[in-house]
Protein backbone atom coordinates (compact mmCIF):
# COMPACT_ATOMS: atom_id res chain seq x y z
CA UNK A 1 0.00 0.00 0.00
CA UNK A 2 1.24 3.23 -0.24
CA UNK A 3 -0.42 6.80 0.28
CA UNK A 4 -0.27 9.34 -2.52
CA UNK A 5 0.10 11.95 -0.45
CA UNK A 6 3.64 10.67 1.03
CA UNK A 7 4.42 10.69 -2.83
CA UNK A 8 3.89 13.95 -3.34
CA UNK A 9 5.79 14.87 -0.31
CA UNK A 10 8.98 13.18 -2.01
CA UNK A 11 8.56 14.69 -5.16
CA UNK A 12 10.24 18.27 -5.81
CA UNK A 13 10.53 18.48 -9.44
CA UNK A 14 7.34 19.94 -11.83
CA UNK A 15 6.46 17.87 -14.79
CA UNK A 16 8.09 14.90 -13.96
CA UNK A 17 5.74 11.96 -13.64
CA UNK A 18 6.54 9.29 -10.80
CA UNK A 19 5.30 5.70 -11.40
CA UNK A 20 3.41 4.85 -8.19
CA UNK A 21 2.35 1.10 -9.42
CA UNK A 22 1.44 -1.39 -12.31
CA UNK A 23 -1.58 -2.76 -12.97
CA UNK A 24 -0.92 -4.98 -16.29
CA UNK A 25 -0.46 -3.19 -19.21
CA UNK A 26 -0.56 0.33 -17.18
CA UNK A 27 1.10 2.43 -15.00
CA UNK A 28 -0.03 4.26 -12.55
CA UNK A 29 1.47 7.59 -11.96
CA UNK A 30 1.39 11.07 -10.29
CA UNK A 31 2.84 14.17 -10.97
CA UNK A 32 2.98 18.10 -9.83
CA UNK A 33 2.54 20.66 -12.54
CA UNK A 34 3.29 23.93 -12.26
CA UNK A 35 3.60 26.41 -15.44
CA UNK A 36 3.46 25.94 -19.23
CA UNK A 37 6.70 23.91 -19.94
CA UNK A 38 4.59 20.95 -21.31
CA UNK A 39 5.01 21.14 -25.08
CA UNK A 40 1.79 20.14 -27.30
CA UNK A 41 2.06 16.32 -28.22
CA UNK A 42 -0.07 13.28 -28.45
CA UNK A 43 0.37 9.28 -27.96
CA UNK A 44 -0.47 7.84 -31.47
CA UNK A 45 -1.35 4.04 -29.90
CA UNK A 46 -2.22 5.33 -26.47
CA UNK A 47 -5.05 6.77 -24.62
CA UNK A 48 -3.51 8.79 -21.37
CA UNK A 49 -6.08 8.97 -18.13
CA UNK A 50 -5.72 12.75 -15.88
CA UNK A 51 -7.41 12.85 -12.34
CA UNK A 52 -6.97 16.06 -10.74
CA UNK A 53 -6.30 15.47 -6.63
CA UNK A 54 -5.36 18.81 -5.59
CA UNK A 55 -5.16 22.31 -7.88
CA UNK A 56 -6.44 23.37 -11.05
CA UNK A 57 -5.26 22.18 -14.42
CA UNK A 58 -5.43 23.73 -17.95
CA UNK A 59 -6.17 21.79 -19.78
CA UNK A 60 -5.73 22.16 -24.10
CA UNK A 61 -7.23 18.97 -26.38
CA UNK A 62 -7.28 19.60 -30.08
CA UNK A 63 -10.92 17.71 -29.60
CA UNK A 64 -12.42 18.76 -26.58
CA UNK A 65 -11.35 22.41 -26.85
CA UNK A 66 -9.92 24.38 -23.78
CA UNK A 67 -10.95 23.89 -19.84
CA UNK A 68 -10.11 24.23 -16.27
CA UNK A 69 -9.91 20.82 -14.37
CA UNK A 70 -10.25 20.94 -10.39
CA UNK A 71 -10.34 18.27 -7.70
CA UNK A 72 -11.93 15.08 -8.82
CA UNK A 73 -11.98 16.40 -12.16
CA UNK A 74 -11.11 12.66 -14.76
CA UNK A 75 -10.30 13.44 -18.38
CA UNK A 76 -9.30 10.65 -20.91
CA UNK A 77 -7.42 12.10 -24.03
CA UNK A 78 -7.83 9.43 -26.63
CA UNK A 79 -4.66 8.17 -28.65
CA UNK A 80 -3.82 10.86 -31.62
CA UNK A 81 -5.00 13.37 -30.19
CA UNK A 82 -3.19 16.94 -29.51
CA UNK A 83 -2.96 17.88 -26.00
CA UNK A 84 -1.30 20.14 -23.42
CA UNK A 85 -1.66 20.71 -19.77
CA UNK A 86 0.07 23.44 -17.42
CA UNK A 87 -0.75 25.01 -14.35
CA UNK A 88 -0.48 28.85 -12.84
CA UNK A 89 -0.21 27.01 -9.36
CA UNK A 90 0.74 23.93 -8.01
CA UNK A 91 -1.62 21.35 -9.40
CA UNK A 92 -1.41 17.51 -8.51
CA UNK A 93 -2.68 14.82 -10.53
CA UNK A 94 -2.74 10.99 -10.74
CA UNK A 95 -2.44 9.75 -14.78
CA UNK A 96 -2.68 5.94 -15.99
CA UNK A 97 -0.80 5.28 -19.29
CA UNK A 98 -0.24 2.53 -21.16
CA UNK A 99 3.44 1.23 -19.58
CA UNK A 100 4.96 2.08 -23.91
CA UNK A 101 3.83 5.69 -23.25
CA UNK A 102 6.03 8.50 -23.51
CA UNK A 103 4.55 11.78 -21.61
CA UNK A 104 5.19 13.99 -24.17
CA UNK A 105 4.98 11.43 -27.00
CA UNK A 106 7.45 12.06 -30.00
CA UNK A 107 7.61 15.36 -29.06
CA UNK A 108 11.15 15.68 -26.86
CA UNK A 109 11.93 19.10 -24.42
CA UNK A 110 13.54 19.82 -22.07
CA UNK A 111 11.35 18.32 -19.03
CA UNK A 112 11.13 15.12 -21.00
CA UNK A 113 11.49 11.82 -18.50
CA UNK A 114 12.51 8.59 -19.66
CA UNK A 115 10.53 5.69 -17.84
CA UNK A 116 13.65 4.36 -16.08
CA UNK A 117 13.41 8.42 -14.80
CA UNK A 118 9.81 7.81 -13.56
CA UNK A 119 10.80 4.61 -11.82
CA UNK A 120 12.98 5.84 -9.88
CA UNK B 1 -14.38 15.74 -18.64
CA UNK B 2 -16.53 13.60 -16.00
CA UNK B 3 -15.86 15.17 -12.04
CA UNK B 4 -15.83 11.99 -9.75
CA UNK B 5 -18.13 13.41 -7.04
CA UNK B 6 -20.87 13.82 -9.40
CA UNK B 7 -20.94 9.88 -10.31
CA UNK B 8 -20.78 9.37 -6.88
CA UNK B 9 -23.75 11.72 -6.46
CA UNK B 10 -25.67 9.25 -8.55
CA UNK B 11 -24.48 5.83 -7.01
CA UNK B 12 -27.14 4.60 -4.92
CA UNK B 13 -26.22 1.07 -4.72
CA UNK B 14 -23.03 -0.58 -2.68
CA UNK B 15 -20.67 -2.88 -4.28
CA UNK B 16 -21.75 -1.81 -7.75
CA UNK B 17 -18.32 -0.69 -9.84
CA UNK B 18 -19.59 2.28 -12.44
CA UNK B 19 -17.06 2.24 -15.39
CA UNK B 20 -16.14 5.68 -15.49
CA UNK B 21 -13.64 5.87 -18.24
CA UNK B 22 -11.18 3.23 -20.69
CA UNK B 23 -8.07 3.48 -21.10
CA UNK B 24 -7.11 1.12 -23.73
CA UNK B 25 -7.53 -1.88 -22.39
CA UNK B 26 -8.45 -1.18 -18.87
CA UNK B 27 -11.65 0.55 -17.01
CA UNK B 28 -11.82 3.04 -14.94
CA UNK B 29 -14.36 2.34 -12.11
CA UNK B 30 -15.78 3.94 -8.91
CA UNK B 31 -17.82 2.48 -6.39
CA UNK B 32 -19.21 3.33 -3.29
CA UNK B 33 -18.19 0.31 -0.43
CA UNK B 34 -20.49 -0.40 2.62
CA UNK B 35 -20.80 -3.67 4.67
CA UNK B 36 -18.67 -7.12 4.05
CA UNK B 37 -21.02 -8.41 1.51
CA UNK B 38 -18.29 -9.03 -1.45
CA UNK B 39 -16.98 -12.80 -1.23
CA UNK B 40 -12.99 -13.77 -1.15
CA UNK B 41 -11.73 -14.17 -4.81
CA UNK B 42 -9.53 -13.54 -6.83
CA UNK B 43 -8.77 -12.33 -10.72
CA UNK B 44 -6.15 -15.35 -12.18
CA UNK B 45 -5.15 -13.09 -14.88
CA UNK B 46 -5.36 -9.19 -14.02
CA UNK B 47 -4.11 -7.23 -11.29
CA UNK B 48 -6.65 -4.52 -9.73
CA UNK B 49 -6.04 -1.11 -8.18
CA UNK B 50 -7.58 0.03 -5.70
CA UNK B 51 -7.30 4.32 -4.39
CA UNK B 52 -9.65 5.43 -1.78
CA UNK B 53 -11.30 9.33 -2.40
CA UNK B 54 -12.72 8.89 0.73
CA UNK B 55 -13.63 6.80 3.92
CA UNK B 56 -12.20 4.01 5.01
CA UNK B 57 -11.45 0.53 3.27
CA UNK B 58 -11.01 -2.36 5.33
CA UNK B 59 -8.65 -4.65 3.16
CA UNK B 60 -7.81 -8.49 3.36
CA UNK B 61 -5.32 -9.92 1.27
CA UNK B 62 -3.82 -13.12 1.37
CA UNK B 63 -0.39 -12.00 0.53
CA UNK B 64 -0.45 -8.33 2.17
CA UNK B 65 -2.45 -9.28 5.14
CA UNK B 66 -5.11 -7.22 7.00
CA UNK B 67 -5.16 -3.51 6.75
CA UNK B 68 -7.11 -0.23 6.97
CA UNK B 69 -7.23 1.84 3.79
CA UNK B 70 -7.49 5.95 4.28
CA UNK B 71 -7.71 8.81 1.50
CA UNK B 72 -4.67 8.56 -0.28
CA UNK B 73 -4.20 5.21 0.03
CA UNK B 74 -3.80 3.21 -3.11
CA UNK B 75 -2.95 -0.89 -3.32
CA UNK B 76 -2.26 -3.11 -6.31
CA UNK B 77 -3.31 -6.71 -5.68
CA UNK B 78 -1.71 -8.84 -8.40
CA UNK B 79 -3.43 -11.36 -10.54
CA UNK B 80 -4.13 -14.60 -8.69
CA UNK B 81 -4.20 -13.33 -4.78
CA UNK B 82 -6.85 -13.85 -3.00
CA UNK B 83 -8.53 -10.76 -1.07
CA UNK B 84 -11.71 -8.94 -0.07
CA UNK B 85 -12.67 -5.48 1.00
CA UNK B 86 -14.86 -4.70 3.25
CA UNK B 87 -16.56 -0.89 5.53
CA UNK B 88 -17.77 0.00 8.31
CA UNK B 89 -19.30 3.45 6.68
CA UNK B 90 -19.62 4.34 3.38
CA UNK B 91 -16.28 4.08 1.77
CA UNK B 92 -16.04 5.72 -2.02
CA UNK B 93 -13.07 4.27 -4.26
CA UNK B 94 -11.72 3.91 -7.59
CA UNK B 95 -10.61 0.95 -9.71
CA UNK B 96 -8.40 0.31 -12.61
CA UNK B 97 -8.46 -2.98 -14.20
CA UNK B 98 -8.44 -4.58 -16.81
CA UNK B 99 -11.74 -4.94 -19.11
CA UNK B 100 -12.22 -8.29 -18.68
CA UNK B 101 -11.82 -8.51 -15.09
CA UNK B 102 -15.08 -9.53 -13.34
CA UNK B 103 -15.15 -7.89 -9.82
CA UNK B 104 -15.94 -10.63 -7.59
CA UNK B 105 -13.50 -12.89 -10.29
CA UNK B 106 -14.24 -16.31 -10.67
CA UNK B 107 -16.97 -15.73 -7.49
CA UNK B 108 -20.50 -15.33 -8.13
CA UNK B 109 -23.06 -13.84 -5.52
CA UNK B 110 -25.86 -11.43 -4.75
CA UNK B 111 -23.60 -8.67 -5.39
CA UNK B 112 -21.90 -9.85 -8.36
CA UNK B 113 -22.76 -7.16 -11.27
CA UNK B 114 -21.77 -7.99 -14.87
CA UNK B 115 -20.13 -5.54 -16.78
CA UNK B 116 -22.56 -4.12 -18.62
CA UNK B 117 -24.60 -3.25 -15.49
CA UNK B 118 -21.03 -1.34 -14.78
CA UNK B 119 -21.50 0.51 -17.73
CA UNK B 120 -24.66 1.89 -17.10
Amino acid sequence: MVNINDVFDNINEYFSPKVVGEVNDVYIKVAKIKGDKIPWHNHKNEDEMFYVIEGELLFEDAIDGNFTMRKGDMHIVKRGVDHRVSAMQECKIMLVENKKTAHTGDVTSDITKSIDQQLK
